[in-house]
């Protein structure tokens, strides 16, 4: 089993076409002009002194260059990118150390603290710039970027591996190891896959430097990654290293680091995933706690972080047949993935909470407003001080073609349903369908020389035409010809969910979808205190335009509204008003002004 | 208007003489040991070298005397304690400086800083100095504490209004201000009500040092206190500063300073205070934060705060007749004041929340043990670190009888009900009342001379049988002869009671009460995720007798379930499963193994 590329793939208009348009259009560019600002290229170009530096700022450029390279590769142009890419990466060249290292912060403060402090991101630095530099060879056919980054591997290898210089033995950010993963595919050199298992081998054997405020599971350094157990600490680091752990053992057939990603997998969708796609709890460190520990308010939900369970299931989609990837694939993308960045694509989140009240941010600064950071921040922002997420979405739309199709030897497998075609040797497939619309999936194949197809039945559908076989959750057409025609409908439409009852947060509440996107209240649209509101769920969800409508529609729907009166406490027995709410899609949320907003609202 | 003082109300048995003769034998005892091992006492001994100091411990070891004084006067005896306080005297008379200044901790370790420092307790410790030795002299007619006090008072005097050498102009924790009315009401001087209108009036008239972690509203120095409209700050100094101005106000006839009480009173109980009658929401400075932020998990809600709004209610009850504040002293009496000890009286909590849910402990120490707090405590402790709460309860207990009964020029106020005698030269009245068990109020009075008798009807009543004519909310009784008899019954029992819907925390949720009283679940009696279960309202509770029953017994009622399921998310659709819940009075919670705790319950 495979996923078949980005590359192979073509959106034919519609929505998922619309927002990777905006994200080459205007996020690409909103993010290189802060990131100009800020400095954030300026390290790597070793040209000017007193600018701004962070141990983490080599990692920003590197995303970007490589979302750039992305649309390079499916498109060709981007001549003015490119220039400034070939700019960064003669800087690199002038910049780096004689031994291959690069690393713009280090070079620039303390060079002679290069690889002594664990907890100063070099090799996630270095695991990015390996991405990029990978991408942009292949966009380009140019090789000095991919040159520079094998020199500097190989100094990670002496340092590491041969010499032992280096003051420690792992990272203290996981990415190295999946990047060195794809260096090895990119190469077909087995020198890089050795290196990415020596670093998943010695990780978690022994004592290493810990970040003050934590404790060795911050940076899933608790146990030896064959014997992790539950998904913990610092979830863009967790994920990024289950990723690399994934990728690791496709290639190497390790069944025990296969087993533990399939354990890390499940318990992070089955116990500590936000029904958004989102993941970590913990705003202190965000990180995962405790299972069904799902608070909306507090929620952290990075946006790296669903990137990177999003980076988790497609790893897991190669290793077999098994929907339940795809099912956190679309989960992440109509709902985290797209609430992190505006409609307009100019701002973005860090945090995408599931709750907004405004009070709750009076009341943390009600002592002193420096004391405390406002929680939750309740608008996106262009840039922020640590600005991972912003280029991460650039990268992560460039090649958001990868999710759709996966293929074994004898059959293709529709993961995700949209406007595209599929070219390859093997197929040239058509597919219409546009879940933010309705259910309908029509999929037109000529050419076709696949014997089967599995076509995913996505878990929300709980009404299905079609006529392939069911089996388990996909839907398979078997003894194929070379033409292949069928229409589907998943009837794609409103139905409420409710959560584990353990989720104490959500007790009592339940979340309106209208088939893979979850719906919010905002306070705009429904002028009263959200916690005052319950829905009716026995009256059925109308669709309903919005004034901001592109692709999306409200769904209006029958409530009731706690009476009010003064003071705070008084017997139960006044009747409920009856209320009109009217429900938007979750990633539209915070478009307008700030106001409250509520994914789990109270049942009736 | 005056309260009619508790040395004039003799408990004859029932709930409230048991939970006083608790702490006189038990609490209090179990306070005077761990003072004992932490050098609580010993810093104003003077004796011993490298003992445990801190910047609180005076007022610790006063409130601790001041509840024993009250207890001797009342009772006599206590003869072992007056040993130990008249060896605390002497020591204070050997250790105070030349200039009457007495503080163990800045005698002891920074001499030369006495007075320099706003935000180190001095004023503080003094107030609670000042109260002790007061009610030690009237108990005991000794004199020796009471003098080396007013040495101290004309220090303080000196140093801050006539020499000015103190760096600060007002104390940074309040309590001084209501402690000179008090010296003023014990010795008609009222040189010490200037220097408590004195206290008043400086504060909040320039910028003075503040603690690091918050601005001037944390100890109510934001604004001149005629000008003060909303209850902000910590919340047991916010409480004492009201006390303060109320007593002041009582004395001095200022109607600015009483309508800026009432303000502050209305806006505490109309949008900041607990169900409970706790106060405080905020752990972060223990302090009030916005309006209607009444969090259960992370409610603050000190016992001394609670302790302080009872005692600004029972000011404000002496200047006019006006229900309100003896239902909010009722209020903290049967919940939050209660709950602060455990059963049997050893164990007292700081915090008192609405909510534990273990889960949220995990979450906390889920990176980092040693990281955070955990939150909230789930059982009582002997002593804390901060240990104001334990003596402060030692002293209410010991005056609650104070809060009964208040009078005019001709009339006699019954505020709240229990088996109590009041003697004074204008009646002998005898009151039969248990709200623990049934609504009975029985009240028998001879030699009586009040020409009327107000008898306040709870706020929780809402079915009288009394002969009484209602005004407002009192029964009046008129023309009264010398024999006075009269059986009232408020009909108590179990009802629900809602929030104000602005309180986002309490949003679908209902509190059981009985009474006065406020019931929860706990986990250990409804094995089941609380935050899982619903309540019927529609269903009539049940008195049960619980196994550790004295004066409590539990309420059973018809709940629901949420069904289980493995995973996270479903759509809404399975039944519900009946469940039959058992609630028990709030204030017994934690007292067995640590478990949840709920009283916001969902509403099915």
């Amino acid at each position: 089993m495979k996923n078949i590329s980005f590359l192979n793939v073509d959106f034919d208009g519609g929505f998922w076409k619309d927002r990777c348009d905006l994200n080459a259009k205007v996020s690409l560019k909103s993010v290189y002009k802060r990131f100009e600002e800020t400095d954030r290229f300026n390290g790597l170009r070793f040209e000017k002194k007193d600018i701004k530096r962070d141990i983490f700022y080599d990692s920003d450029a590197a995303k970007w260059m490589e979302a750039v390279a992305y649309l390079i590769e499916k498109n060709g142009g981007y001549e003015e990118e490119q220039k400034i890419i070939d700019g960064i990466v003669d800087g690199m060249e002038r910049g780096r150390l004689k031994n291959g290292y690069i690393n713009s912060y280090f070079i620039a403060v303390e060079p002679q603290n290069a690889f002594t402090r664990r907890t100063d991101h070099e090799l996630y630095c270095a695991g990015h710039l390996i991405e990029a530099a990978i991408a942009y060879k292949r966009a380009t056919g140019k090789e000095k970027f991919f040159n520079l980054m094998l020199d500097y591997v190989n100094c990670i290898e002496r340092a590491f591996i041969t010499e032992k210089t280096a003051r420690f033995s792992t990272g203290g950010h996981e990415e190295i190891e999946l990047a060195l993963v794809k260096l090895y595919e990119d190469t077909g050199n087995k020198k890089y896959l050795d290196m990415a298992m020596f670093f998943l081998n010695e990780r978690g054997v022994r004592e290493e430097e810990n970040y003050d405020f934590s404790n060795s599971k911050y940076n899933q350094s608790n146990a030896p990654v064959r014997e992790l157990k539950e998904a913990e600490g610092h979830a863009v680091r967790a994920t990024y290293l289950y990723t690399g752990m994934s990728d690791a053992a496709y290639h190497t057939k390790d069944a025990a680091l296969l087993a533990a990603c399939e354990t890390l997998f499940d318990d992070i969708v089955n116990k500590k995933m936000y029904v958004t796609g989102g993941i970590g709890s913990n705003r202190v460190g965000e990180a995962f706690t405790v299972a069904y520990d799902l608070p909306n308010l507090e929620a952290y939900s990075e946006s790296c972080a669903a990137i990177g369970l999003l980076l988790f299931a497609l790893s897991m989609q190669k290793h077999g047949l098994n929907a339940k990837y795809a099912d956190v694939i679309e989960r992440v993308m109509y709902n985290n993935l797209l609430s992190s960045t505006s409609i307009d694509g100019r701002e973005f989140f860090y945090e995408n909470p599931l709750e907004i009240h405004l009070g709750s941010v009076d009341k943390q600064t009600s002592l002193n407003p420096q004391f405390r950071t406002p929680l939750p921040i309740a608008h996106r922002l262009e840039v922020f001080a640590c600005s991972c997420c912003p280029p991460n979405i650039n990268r992560i739309f460039a090649r958001i073609g990868d999710v759709f199709f996966s293929e074994t030897e004898d059959a293709l497998v529709v993961n995700q349903f949209a406007a595209v075609s599929l070219e390859n040797e093997r197929i040239s497939l058509k597919m219409q369908a546009d879940f933010t619309k309705d259910g309908k999936v029509k999929l037109s194949a000529k050419n076709n020389r696949y014997k089967k197809i599995y076509v995913r039945k996505p878990s929300w559908c709980a009404r299905c035409d079609a006529r392939g076989r069911a089996e388990g959750d996909y839907l398979v057409y078997e003894n194929l010809s070379s033409v292949f025609e069928e229409e589907i409908d998943f009837h794609l439409g409103a139905y409420f969910v409710r959560s584990n009852p353990r989720v104490r947060d959500d007790g009592g509440r339940v979340a309106l979808c209208y088939g893979p996107t979850v719906y919010c209240l905002e306070r705009i649209d429904n002028p009263w205190d959200l916690n005052s509101l319950s829905v009716d769920l026995s009256a059925a969800p109308a669709k309903r335009a919005l004034a901001d409508e592109g692709h999306f529609f409200a769904l209006e729907t029958k409530g009731r509204r706690d009476k009010d009166f003064s003071g705070l406490y008084r017997p139960c027995g006044d009747r409920e008003e009856e209320v009109t709410l009217l429900f938007r899609p979750y990633w539209t949320f915070a478009n307008r002004e700030k106001c409250d907003m509520l994914v789990w609202v109270r049942r009736a």
